[in-house]
């Protein structure tokens, strides 16, 4: 598949999606920790998107997308696949703008998730990650059904969408030294990316993935896109097998890096969040902060952003990784 | 003890400690959840103390107090007793006045309390909650040393400055129906009673405290002050034996009911503010939320206050709660 697209998705469509998200999802805060500064050694800005509608940010791609479905789409409805948080964001989308959603989901997908997402009215289909491909499902389903397949990160509107995460960060807070953004599929890195370069260009844009899962820093280091296992990693947001090629052809242009996680550190990363910022954040929410703080000599003094995904976890599994 | 003080604690008092705060405490958010709306049937705005500086109220209190001392008690110190989140409070405040500082804390107190106590530079002494008397062993202290004692409710500069609860809430939010408060040894209540006197006077105003230590109940509806044996509960900062002279002076002239919270209600409240809100808060903070979700018929469709007081907890304490 070329590349060719990169070209179509610029931040005047983040602007756009930012217009179209007013007044429909939340301008999350941006938190601070004096604790975290003096640990790490620089001025921490957290960008908290688990404060988002849904709790994560990807109700901002969803919406963006079903916004833009003309009446034919509207009426027949949407189909999506996801681990769970975008399943949540397409429903309350879906539920929204009044239009019909199917969602497919790993059998294993946290169970607040698969709860919050039947709130929202959607109808649910099931599948095994480790056996089963899910874009296969959904796209059968969009075949069969005449539904608009809305995949979970590499498509413009979705990128659009989440860029505004960047767009209202560096508009709060003005130019950053460096920014860290946890990587799954890439649609929250790429749309950052499109706001990163058009609003604080010397920024250092550093992506974090789960160190079990690092299709995308091999990707990047090797110039093409590697695909891998379903990676196993607490970081279930992010336990994505490879970047889209929309995701990787912008990520390849605008970032600077990507390290990554262990699942150690995020649990370490989830106790310091919620003992010191009294924060409730997933697993993969804190891929940011872990990056951040493994030493790294270089934000030594610097103006760091820390992208907070998302914090719907279970409660049962937060409070064992809490008692860790 | 006569209660003719009272006068001498007005809302001015509040206002001028607003002027000591400014740039120093937080000016805390006011968080909303659909969810709660929905499961109250009333809008509800939860003010977010612990988001405060040493996570909790209490810091409030404490700057304001140990800001107006003058110079020989400064060079001598500052001692309390407390639970926990007033030496907290008075140790931070102590460190940026560079007041010596010596606080009087329970053997039992949760580890999470005494570790930022003592990371702040203060002096700790320790006694058994269930056999000795915190006062006199801290007034013992203050003779001895020549301390200056600020106890963790009672004093007139601590209701000040936890009044500024109140007024920031209502000058953030405007007119409220009622207004839901936790409550120990009702610094916290008298204070933001004075607030709501002044700025919403129609606003009914709830205090809450564990029902397995109501001693505030009984005096409010006894008209004189009971002391009760120091009850167990999960709400450790409102594990209070009775109220102060000068709180229930105040308390009694301008709140206009206490209701009790069930240390089962705490938790059911803990762990809806952690999924949904995404917030980690103590037991002692969700009094107020415990309240508001009792079914209470009068709150539909009201604009309903809630004060989270703070949200220092042991996270292996906070896991078992979250797990139970």
């Amino acid at each position: 598949m070329d590349t060719t697209t990169i070209g179509d998705i610029t931040f005047d469509d983040v602007v756009a999606a930012a217009g179209r998200l007013d007044g429909v999802a939340h301008r999350t805060p941006v938190l601070t920790s004096r604790r975290i500064d003096d640990l790490v050694g620089a001025e921490v800005l957290f960008k908290a998107e688990h404060l988002q509608r849904v709790g994560a940010f990807k109700f901002r791609g969803g919406y963006n997308a079903l916004s833009q479905f003309d009446d034919d789409q509207r009426a027949a409805g949407v189909v999506t696949y996801s681990s769970g948080n975008h399943a949540q964001a397409i429903a309350l989308s879906a539920r929204l703008l009044d239009i019909p959603a199917t969602i497919v989901m790993p059998t294993d997908a946290p169970a607040s998730k698969v709860a919050a997402t039947r709130g929202y009215g959607a109808e649910i289909v099931t599948y095994d990650r480790y056996t089963q491909d899910r874009a296969a499902i959904g796209a059968d389903l969009a075949a069969e059904r005449g539904l608009t397949l809305i995949p979970p990160y590499d498509h413009p509107h979705i990128i659009a969408g989440q860029g505004t995460v960047g767009k209202e960060l560096f508009e709060e807070v003005g130019d950053l030294d460096a920014l860290f953004v946890c990587l799954g599929g890439g649609g929250l890195l790429s749309g950052v990316a499109l706001a990163t370069r058009a609003l604080s260009p010397g920024c250092r844009l550093v992506g974090v993935e789960p160190a079990a899962g690092n299709d995308g820093q091999q990707s990047f280091e090797r110039g093409e896109l590697v695909t891998i296992e379903p990676p196993r990693t607490l970081a279930d947001g992010a336990a994505t097998p490879s970047l889209g090629h929309h995701t990787f052809a912008i990520i390849r242009r605008d970032v600077d890096a990507i390290v990554t996680a262990t699942d150690n550190e995020l649990v370490d990363a989830m106790r310091l969040v919620a003992s010191t910022m009294k924060q409730v954040v997933e697993p993969t929410g804190v891929l940011g902060l872990a990056a951040v703080l493994a030493p790294r000599e270089e934000l030594a003094g610097q103006r760091v952003g820390v992208v907070i995904s998302g914090g719907n976890v279970d409660l049962d599994r937060y409070a064992d990784l809490l008692a860790d």
